[in-house]
Formats: structure tokens, C-alpha cells, sequence
């Protein structure tokens, strides 16, 4: 199993080393979303900061939670961000709001899960703040969409 | 807005007054899943406490994550968990695992979020630790089955 | 040293014994500003959710700084907030912006320093958002405003 | 409104970007005071190691406050400190503690931010524990002194 | 292995069902010591509140780390302390510091870790503030000595 | 008392300044033991990922605990750890497990802190997953084994 780095050559979970690796730029930008009945997106949908605005908490949560990340995800690195963004795109057909966030860091180690873990809390505050109308939202599609920096270079989803 | 429960009658957000709610006993089941290539199923499945125990520390992260619901969502009450248990269950045919949380307490309002946000955190956790094999693991389906207790008495997903 | 309950006979810190207490209604409000330049003011009035909202950003910082107090007052007992909320208020021509903040529990102990560490966060949260314009702005008056519930009951500021 | 750092083009808040800034030494100073009554000073004074030091606590919550930054303040950067001081001053004639706190790191962003939730926790701490005998008191004056480093260079209050 | 509650039936972790537990009065005493150079425990004794008072910080330390147990031990239920003491005994023949700490709750279930846990964070902190003059201090003898309360009763070390 | 660096000249606590120190590689080496009824020790000995993984899950809890370090510790500097490392050693004619922990990193201070807290934290997590077997277990000889890197350079336990 020593193609999964959080092991180490006995098997053991461990914080893998990262100190010989070089301080670069690193963003990351992963993305979800959450499916919801229609009226419970048009209650979103007329919000706005004096009446209730969901997704201005949603993507304050998700910026706190994405440094929370190192504390939640066992074998992460503590790493300081950078930068963090969070965008919300309503697709209204499909009673969506789709999540995008971008991490950076300039360190020794990527920032993927800092991403990842930002657009889950975005999603569960917004599920938490729809709850009391809708119990049956979902949320769906959590994925990285592209990295850059580091030795593995740049990845994007295919 | 009023319906959101979340938002007072001037539409600003706020911790919701439970104090008048009875303490009951409270139950929330919460599932999710992760979907990924065939070979990172077969790593995770030969994994055991001897040799990269995937889903033994998913586990465990779910359950401290449980714990910090109320620091990550923002107006969550911080509640006393009172149980949490994590199962996984791997469909191989899917190349997915599936994940299931329960979660409980005794207290004033419930733990549909607790639910939720261990499974999301087990979830990424399985992520971070097989990312080195595989980026584009998708994290899907994240949705309460049930709840119990309080005032709106027992729900059931359709 | 007696009268200060925080120190035993001794003289030692402690956190003191509340187990004795009866479990009942508690409530404090405490309140604080912050003063500012007239086109700081202005700025933050002009924000909403579409455009900069400073005040709803402050009032998430305060709520979930209330759930962190026993986390960074250190004798201060951990507390279930039943419930947080937060208003805040413009005294254009004083170039001040006014934060109240509400908090109760059932419990054994009081929700002063509660209310009180939501408050330094609003506010605290409104200087960080407008530092980059107005590095001079100064808080000020933070200061219990009233508390209802336990053995010491009702207590109003004069 | 792009004028405030911590909003995008759009307006949306964000964690705003510093990856391309130098690391420089950044130093901030901060202040603040809290008001009491006459007998409440003479008893933080008449304190000791041996018999409740109120001073050397809230020094300690300071310091680990300072640390807790990024956690409490939604948009602030997580921040690796190098240094923080905290002193007191007593004005016996105003019945009155002042707190200074000094804040140096080695990085990207200042520590403004860190200055003054130190001084904040200090004095919430004495509040704290001298509540059970004067409820009245009042945390005033909070603001930032001085800071070095960094692009904007050297500030100091006028 | 069912004797260890800590896992089910199946062998799987999990935080134990205590949702059926009475809410009684809950207290664990527990003791651990730091060995040290006859010279360093000099510099401890020397110390107080004008000039270096280790053991009053160690103090703090360890109350602040009773209340983040259940953050920092995967299994443990939250609880909401009701009581914490440290007491510091100094042994110079043997240049060892004993600490004891007494912690209470009403509650569900024990408080046994809280108590253990507040022990070894105030021998850290001792470590941590002499290590500069004696890094071959070694932390000793972490143990219970007492429990009361919850269905098991009291017990005492023997 | 200028001789423990974490005190100033006037002898108050403060978190020492390391700007200027350089950032280099630091490892240090931690360890401790717990020792416990043979029983205890046999049903730990049985137990893999299948069946209940005790020292998975302490590895798991001191890997999260070093990463705590500066929030337990007062003075503690926070600190990018880039490794962390856990073994287990079972000593069974002594019913002990023996605990050894390396963490690194590349900074301005040291991080003998880290380790010694990491080994406290997962020999509590085996405290606490056995006490429901034998109350009695005792945490032993906790200490510095090794330190590398920085002004004081390599040492070593005599």
C-alpha cells in the first residue's frame, strides 16, 4: 500500500514529511452543489442583506472553515492561506446553487483540501439555514476542478 | 423571509432561541458517498489496521468532526452529543463507499448538522488520503435519511 | 481576596463550582461601538449583500464568537447558548456604529462574558473589514448592559 | 465600494489575496482600558502570585488570544507570530487598567489584527474576573497605535 | 474485544450511547509529576506573580485544557465542566513538582480524561516554560486516583 | 529569574520574540509510556482494524494533538509543522506501550513542544479507549529524546 503517502512503508498513518519541498505558489479550486426544492431556492433567491442573506453566511462559513481544515482532516498539513474565494452560481432550472472556491498558499504542500473542505461547509450552511422549509436538499458533486504549483504541476478535472 | 427560521423578523441572522424546547431525546441519520476509479477502491479494501487503515481514520475524523459542528456552521446551537456512530459500506461494482452517521443527543434542538457534517468530513477524509492516486474522486449525495425527537417528531427521506 | 470567586481560599485560580446551581433562565445584554471618519460611515452605509456587507459579516463574527468564549476567557465555564443575536445601530453624526448583542441559556451560570466577547468581536470584525481606509477607528463602551436569571437575578446598568 | 480590501470587484467578501506580497517584520501596537470602581482596583491590586494574580491571567488569555485571531475574525489570514507582549498600567486616580500589546510576525500581512484582539481578551478577562463585584465595569478605548512593515510602511495614531 | 465500550459489536469505534445515562454529579481526581534539576526547581520556587510565576500559568494552562478534551481525544463525549482546581505541591528532596486536578460535572458520563488531560497539559506547560535551562525534565506518574458518580460508583486508586 | 526566556526582564509572561532567528530545519523526538494490568495489554494486542484498533486511533489523536500545540500551551509559538510521526512499541513482560514521537519542521523555533504534546495525547486515547477495563493504567516517563537544529543545536537524553 505504499502508493497511498499517508502510510508510511510499515502501513502506519502518518503526517508525511514535507520539509524538502520547495515554498511555491499553490492554488487550488474545487466546486459542489446542492439541490433543493424550487421554492426553497426562490426563498434564497430573495434574500439579500437586509432580508436574509443565505449565501453572503454561507460564504463567510466557508472561508473560516477553510482554515479550520488542518484540524478537521487527520494527516493535513497546517499550511497558511493565502487566499481564499467563494463564488455561488444559481441554476435555476435545476434548483441548484453550484459552489466554486479557489485556495492559494505559497508553501511546501497543496492546498486541494482546504478548497474541497470550503465549498463543504459552504454547502452545509446553506443546508442548515433551508432546513426548517426543506429536509430533503442535497448536496452533490464535491470535486476538485484543478491544481497548480508543487512537483505534480498542474491538474485539471477531465 | 420569515420562514426561514434562521433570520429574525428584520431579516438578520441569528442563533434561534431554543430555550423554550423541551429537551428530548434527538436522532439524526445522514449519509454520503465518495465515487472513485476501480484500483483506489482495491487500495482502500486491502487496507487494514497493519497496513493503511482508510477507512478506520475516515472514521475517526468523522466523529471529532461531529464534535466542531457548532464552530463551523454559524448559527448551529453548540450541542452535547450524547452518540455518534460511522459505518462505511463499499459497493464495488459503483467503485464508491458509502457513508452513514448517527448521530444523538438529549437537548433542545436537533442534530441533523452534526449528521451531516461527519459524514462530509469522512468523506474528505477518504479523499485526502487516497488524493495522491487519484484527484478526481467525486464526493456525491450527501443528504439526511432521517430524523427523531423535537417538535416536528419523526422524518423519513422519500 | 476572597469576594473575587474566580480564586479559592488559597488564592489559586479556579473554575469555580457551579454544580450546586440550579439549571434556570439566563440572560445578559451587553453593548459597544466603534468610532470612525465620516466617509468610513458612509462606506459601510452604503454596503448591502450585493456590495460589501460589513455589518452582516460583523454579525456572523459575533454570533460565532460567542460560541468560542470559554475557549479564550479562561476561567469562564463552557455554556450552551440557547440563543445569540445581534443589532447593530447608526449614530450618523457621532460617526458611530452601535453593536447590542442578546444571549441565554438554561444554565448553571451566567452568559455575561458571552455577550460581551460577541460584542468585542462585531466590533472588532467592522475594524479588520475597514482598516485598509480608516486605521484610526476606536472601540469603546463595551459594557454589560443587563442580566436576568440565576441566584444574583436581575441586574440593569445605571 | 472596492475601496474596502476585503470585498472583490463584485463585492462579495474574500480572504484577499497577499501570496504575491514580501515577507517583511511586521510589528503592531495596540491599546486599550477598562473602567472600575475604586474598591475593584484596589483588589486587582492587592493580587499576587500567591494570592489571585487578575493581571497574570489576563496577560496569558491575551496571548493565546492573539493566537486565536484568524479563528475569531472571518477574513483575517492565519498568521505564524513570532512575538507577543502584553502590559498593564494602573491610573489609580481613574480607577482605571490600561493594556498595551505588542505583536510582531515575520510575513505577508500585518498584524493589526492580532494587536487588538489580544488587548480585547485581556480586558474581557479582568471583566471576567472581577464581575461578581462590579458589574458596571467598562472596556473603553481600544484602538491601534502603531505599525511597521509591509507596503503602507509605518502608521502611527495621531 | 467487546469489553472495550469504545467499540461496537462489530469492532468499529464509535462515541458510546450515553443518551439513556441519568444526569448525576460526576467527579475525577487525577495526578501526574514532573522530575527536574535541583536548580530548576530552585527558578520554579523563586518565581511569583512580580517575577516569573511558572506554576500560576501551568494552572491556567490546565484548566483551558480541561475544557478542549473531547477535541483533542477522538472518543470522548463533549461535557460541560462544572467544576476545575489544580493544586501544585513542590517535593525538594526529590525535585519534583506533583500536580493534582479535580474536575466535575453533572452529566451523563464521567470526567475521568478531562481530569487527566488537565494534569498533562499543566506538566507540558511546566516543561514548555523551563525547557530553556532543563530539557531533561521528565513528566511522571499520570494517573486517577479517584472517580465518583455514574452507574460504576466510586472508585479510588489502590 | 531572566534566565527562563518566557518571562521579560521585569519577570511578566510573554511569547518570546524569534523574528529574528532563522528559519531552519528542527526535529525533535518525544517519548513515553503507559503501563497497565496484562490483561489490558492482551486485548489491545488483539484488537487490528477489524476489531478494535486502539493504537490506530491513538496515533491518529496525537498526530491532531501536535497540531494543537500553541492553542494548549500558553507561550508556545504557532508553528507549520511538516512532519509528524507516531510509533508504538509493546513491551509485554512489563504491560506497557511504549510511545515515540518525531515532528519537524522549518522554522524559527523548535517543536520539542509538539512532540511531547503528541505523546501525551495518544497515550490519554489509549488511557481512554481501555479505562473501561482497567482504571488504574499509568502514563510514564514522558520526555525529550532528541532535538535538532537552531542556535542550540543537537542534543540528546544522557
Amino acid at each position: 500500500m505504499n502508493n497511498l503517502t499517508h502510510f508510511d512503508a510499515s502501513g502506519q498513518a502518518h503526517m508525511v514529511d514535507v520539509g524538502e519541498k520547495a515554498e511555491t505558489r499553490r492554488v487550488a479550486v474545487a466546486c459542489g452543489s446542492i439541490h433543493m426544492q424550487a421554492e426553497t431556492l426562490a426563498t434564497i433567491e430573495s434574500g439579500d442583506a437586509k432580508k436574509g442573506d443565505v449565501l453572503g453566511i454561507a460564504r463567510i462559513a466557508a472561508i473560516q472553515g477553510a482554515k479550520r481544515t488542518s484540524e478537521l482532516i487527520p494527516l493535513c498539513h497546517p499550511i497558511p492561506l493565502t487566499k481564499v474565494s467563494v463564488e455561488f452560481h444559481i441554476e435555476r432550472p435545476a434548483h441548484t446553487v453550484h459552489c466554486r472556491v479557489t485556495a492559494e498558499t505559497v508553501g511546501r504542500t497543496g492546498v486541494e483540501m482546504e478548497a474541497l473542505t470550503a465549498a463543504s461547509v459552504a454547502l452545509l450552511t446553506i443546508y442548515d439555514m433551508c432546513k426548517a422549509i426543506d429536509r430533503g436538499m442535497t448536496i452533490r458533486e464535491i470535486r476538485l476542478l484543478e491544481k497548480l504549483g508543487g512537483k505534480s504541476g498542474h491538474w485539471q478535472a477531465g
